[in-house]
Order: C-alpha cells, then structure tokens, then sequence
C-alpha cells in the first residue's frame, strides 16, 4: 500500500465532516540506540513552523509519540481545523 | 493498518543497509479548493527545522508531492544518513 492510499483511506472515515486536516508524521528509523532523539523537540519546532501558514489553537492539534522499539519512533501530528475557520 | 506498521514493514526493507532515516510526510486535506497550497512553503521551513539536529546534504534528501486530487496533497520527505555519520 502507497502512503497516498493510506491518507485516501483515512480521508474516507471523515469524509462527512466537511473539516480541513493537516496531519504530520515524522518516522525516525536509528541505527545506533545511541544516537540522540530528537523528535520531540522536533515536534514544537514544526508546529511552530505551521503556525506561519495558518492559526493553530493548541485544542486543534493532537500528538502522538510511538515507539515499536529503540530504533524507531513515529512522531504523529493531528491538526483539524474549523470548517468557517478558512476560505 | 496503523501507521505503525506502516513504518515497521518499510523498516524491513531496508534492514540490511544499516542506515539512519528520517522520514516525514505532510498530509493536508482541504475542504475547499481555493483554501491556499503552502506544502511547497513548509517543506522548506521544515527541512530548516531538521537542520537544527542534524547535518543534511542536498544530496540526502528525496521529496516528493503526491496530490490524488484537488483537495488532498501529500507531501514525503526521506533523508537517510550516511552509516558513519552519527556517532
């Protein structure tokens, strides 16, 4: 499965809900359980970045950090906006 | 499937090259047409941001923007990391 398959599918589920997302996914694959992680920090600094385009109140965005194991972290961020929110 | 698993089983792959990766994918859903495109825009800003933590080579970096249509875009960046670089 193409990782465009995987948001169409994803896209269906709220396909009624008529809202705007924005959703960010920062997979983090380390060789060396050494080598230093990053990602939260990561995380605030994109968020802010985002926060150039469009508003983002801190109840629009959900986060989830998952690791399988020490070698590889999946950063997941949920922005939904509000429908009258742009246009 | 989670995203997990997504990321667990494009890990597999790649198991035997002993590489760090990053990888991050932007997915934005919009509701209406005319709500403005700034991907372009924030994968920049974004691999700024990744700047910060770690060195990366234009060389070391894949993009690639998908758009299944109007109103779904899916932005992919892959940055892999030389073996050696990270210590």
């Amino acid at each position: 499965m193409s990782l465009l398959d995987y948001f169409r599918s994803s896209k269906k589920n709220t396909a009624s809900t008529a809202k705007e997302r924005l959703q960010i996914i920062v997979a983090h694959e380390r060789r060396r359980r050494t080598s230093p992680d990053y990602l939260p920090q990561l995380e605030r600094d994109i968020l802010e970045v985002i926060r150039k385009y469009v508003d983002i109140a801190d109840d629009q965005v959900s986060v989830t950090l998952e690791k399988s194991s020490d070698e590889l972290s999946v950063l997941e961020l949920n922005v939904t906006f509000p429908e009258d929110k742009r246009g």
